[in-house]
């Protein structure tokens, strides 16, 4: 349960919009100096109301009249969202997903350092991606521990993914993203969130293949 | 605007649920042949009657009292989701993760088919990943039209993917899965889904980060 400056709850659906807020801010603080939650809104697709409703739960950044500042609030979202704290991770599974996410430069940028990298293969012990180290998964729960690792990206197989899960979470581990193609079985509000790619495609193919009218040929 | 067997319009959030009951009736198939709406829901952390509402848009597929037949409905959610037929797609963007969905083999096995992969690079063209060919970007518009793709995916720099999504929605695709950090700029209503992986891993740090009470080292 997380709560705002008054004390009240904030839905999980308000944070999972603030890093949205922030991607608007840092792309708007070039361009102007304040904004109106009308003008904000009309950038992002969600009404004015919406936008002061969702910024009220982190103080009063807003004039009445006047708009947000924007460098300001930004700052203010890189504080609640910790962006200027750095937060420790690992990846589990050194497969395509995994490899791919050693090279994303973005989680450098939000103040992510990436710390390890495991697998079960053995053969793949020691290597180094991107100048991250490979390791054997059965150092997985004592390197958590004595790095004190915060939040483990879950890359592997969905046959070994419950398994990957409950040595993260026995291990002290705070916060699972998960791109393995199942719901994990872990306590009941334990932080995670899923990247299901296949999940987006297919509600993607669905929406396609029902449109009404045949594809026009240009 | 889709709409369920009884006329009434279905919304996008059940949509997006539905691969996930796809997922669970793969998973239940081979173990059980009927389950309550009550059971289900407790394996997908939904109310029996969020289960019942979001199944009712597609047809009575339960029975009072009996169940819902697994193997019945999972068929019924493949042809819903267009599982059973080819849906043909692209990659924009030979980088890091475009590279990592070309070798993801969950894609051929929900039935979508990659005809080829695009970037802006010329040393890329003509190479060849998983068997499939990188071409050069500026045969986009032509490649769509000849061979009527259905989807493209979005694997390119923030800086260029709005004027590739520009190129793709002339070209006459149907539908696009973003994984460029923005909102795209697309006419109203056009099929889109994104992952944000930067956003989600933001929100979960938020998460993490304000949770009361020290890591605690076992």
């Amino acid at each position: 349960m997380i709560r705002g400056k008054d004390g009240s709850i904030i839905p999980k659906v308000v944070i999972e919009r603030l890093p949205r807020y922030y991607r608007y801010f840092s792309w708007l603080e070039d361009k102007v100096e304040k904004i109106s939650s009308k003008k904000l809104g009309e950038y992002m697709g969600a009404s004015a109301s919406q936008v002061r409703l969702d910024l009220s739960y982190f103080g009063d950044f807003g004039q009445q009249g006047y708009g947000y500042n924007i460098k300001k609030l930004k700052q203010e979202l890189a504080n609640i969202l910790k962006i200027n704290t750095k937060t420790l991770f690992i990846i589990v599974g050194a497969g395509n997903i995994g490899r791919s996410l050693v090279r994303y430069n973005f989680f450098k940028e939000a103040g992510f350092i990436l710390k390890a990298i495991f697998d079960i293969k053995p053969e793949l012990c020691c290597e180094s991606i991107n100048g991250v180290q490979v390791r054997h998964v059965d150092t997985l729960y004592s390197f958590i521990q004595e790095n004190l690792i915060d939040i483990a990206i879950i890359a592997v197989p969905r046959e070994v993914a419950n398994k990957v899960a409950k040595v993260l979470i026995e291990a002290g581990i705070r916060g699972i993203l998960n791109f393995a193609p199942l719901d994990l079985n872990i306590p009941k509000g334990f932080p995670v969130e899923n990247i299901h790619i296949i999940d987006k495609i297919l509600a993607l193919s669905f929406i396609v293949n029902s449109e009404d009218g045949k594809r026009i040929k240009k």
